[in-house]
């Protein structure tokens, strides 16, 4: 089934455009957090950000850093999130990969979250786990 | 001022090192929202994504599709958020560039966040205002 975001990456339906490149695509949220919630998403399908290829990643990670600079000046506050949702439960609904820039313009407006840190345990076997899952 | 993770790269201070090349750092969150909570970290100083490098940007993306695929694999889960805090009204608490990569293992743990969408408005202005900032 066609994701949204894919409908709009074939032309199938519009949006508020405000970058691309071989790679990727940038346009507004059309259901903002806070004025200038822009996305940016991979032209290569993939539901999750580690199905990606590297090359999609490298361009993800260079267009974020300058369509953020761009909303950065147009909105004229530097303080934002970078926020990029994978599964059900961590609150994704478009199953096509999307990282969303949201302005924090004020206290009350942009993404709000909870912190609730946790204690560290068997660190040394966690890091080895993750490294030898590279 | 040097900041916690400048004191890190620079091996003044200890981590739970999990990936590292030559323009990044990836390691344990020492106060994790869940098991497996990682940061990735560009070497380049720059307190605010906007201000990083474009090869810094693309060496962030590429690490994080790698760095999230193996902790997947640790954790068993691919359910997660990346996150990426800009200033301290957007919660960044330590001022050099960081993301962070959250497994959301419950509902419970991980990142809590609150969605409330507003309406879109003068769309067509504010895209063309971020693409003349590009």
């Amino acid at each position: 089934m066609q994701t949204i975001f894919q409908k709009i990456l074939d032309g199938e339906i519009p949006c508020h455009k405000v970058y691309e490149n071989e790679h990727v695509l940038a346009f507004l949220d059309v259901a903002p957090l806070s004025k200038g919630h822009t996305l940016v998403i991979p032209k290569e399908q993939a539901s999750f950000l580690h199905e990606l290829s590297p090359e999609s990643g490298a361009a993800l990670g260079e267009a974020l850093v300058k369509v953020a600079n761009a909303v950065v000046k147009a909105t004229g506050t530097s303080q934002y999130n970078i926020l990029q949702n994978n599964g059900e439960r961590a609150k994704q609904a478009v199953f096509h990969v999307h990282f969303h820039i949201i302005p924090k313009l004020t206290n009350q407006n942009g993404l709000s979250m909870e912190w609730n840190p946790q204690e560290l345990v068997d660190a040394e076997l966690l890091a080895q786990e993750i490294q030898d899952a590279l």
